[in-house]
């Protein structure tokens, strides 16, 4: 029987350089012929798609924050159950870009609700189904913003424009949560050039859960 | 200012009578000409029926039990929110066929999830809001399941055909959350005649909750 695969995520703030770190970690694991797989919740799964659906409708102004947290929540379990899971079951190791982490850092703590009640009924979601390793890529807020207006490599969304202190809460958040779990949240200084940034993570694979493979 | 509305709830198994009893008590609060509103989830809010419609989408099948455990209480929410909250603020007494309890007997206990789990995601959705009181109709879903057939009432749905293991386990499940919230649930023995079952719920509100009406 295979080894059952790895369970990798990656989280942080606005031009925090996830996307690109993702593809330099994808890279990498090409390169040592591990088998892997990259998503995103709600990736692709059907009834997570629906689920997204409705959290993003524009129409939905009366939404509730607690009923936004559960749906992401129930999205969250089904993208777990239908994707994530069987592959590590098959020995693929999964990067996911996001996941738990983010509810807890936005809408737990940004948006008030409260990090433990989120991180209560993401633990229903997930089943004690953790990443066996997290990457919080921690940047300046006003750094990460900058960052994209001069890259133009994507165009300034709604979350970009929700103003400093909004993003300055996230960050607060995530460093809470890298607190509350120290053994598997690694916080990386994404300030740094890109390239650095995948190195410093590469060598935590190596050093950690990726030394027997 | 008016005072705020009582919040009261009707949960139990299949033929157990909730709806007529329902339209009794209805009967009664009107002729006590208090504002009263009946509803029972998702109430006509339309958050809450787009992620009704995705539960029940018969193409879900690899919907996971906890997805929609999730999803449930997310409607439960907006609902609350949208609906129950602004009516009891006003001074309106409502009426609410099933609720929290529901989610407990059904995905909780029959579908094996766990009470204390579902409470948890339900605490999250209700945010302390619980019913002033709750009526259990208790029946042997023997003699609930004979009614239906006998009445004509309705037709015979899914959840009929579960099977009777099923409802046994859904009248368990009932009967240990009953015993878990003794202040906030009264179980009223549903075998007697309907017009019966309505006085004892009477008789309880009179002496209770609405003494002071």
């Amino acid at each position: 029987m295979s080894q059952r695969g790895k369970f990798i995520t990656l989280e942080g703030g606005e031009g925090s350089g996830k996307t690109t770190v993702t593809q330099l970690l994808a890279a990498y694991l090409e390169k040592r012929s591990l088998p892997f797989l990259v998503t995103r919740e709600p990736g692709g799964i059907h009834i997570a798609e629906q689920i997204r659906e409705i959290i993003l409708n524009p129409a939905h102004t009366m939404m509730d924050g607690r009923t936004e947290a559960l749906l992401y929540a129930a999205a969250r379990r089904q993208h777990l159950v239908e994707k994530v899971e069987p592959a590590l079951l098959e020995g693929t190791t999964v990067l996911c870009d996001r996941f738990v982490d983010s509810s807890l850092a936005y809408q737990g703590h940004a948006r008030g609700i409260g990090i433990n009640e989120v991180w209560n009924i993401n633990q229903f979601a997930i089943h004690s189904l953790l990443p066996d390793i997290t990457f919080y890529l921690d940047i300046d807020p006003e750094e990460g913003l900058a960052r994209i207006a001069a890259s133009h490599e994507r165009e300034v969304n709604r979350l970009d424009l929700e103003g400093l202190p909004f993003h300055n809460l996230v960050r607060e958040g995530y460093q809470q949560i890298a607190a509350l779990f120290p053994e598997r949240i690694v916080v990386i200084d994404a300030s740094k050039k890109i390239e650095e940034v995948a190195n410093d993570m590469i060598r935590r694979l190596e050093e950690g859960i990726l030394k027997d493979f």
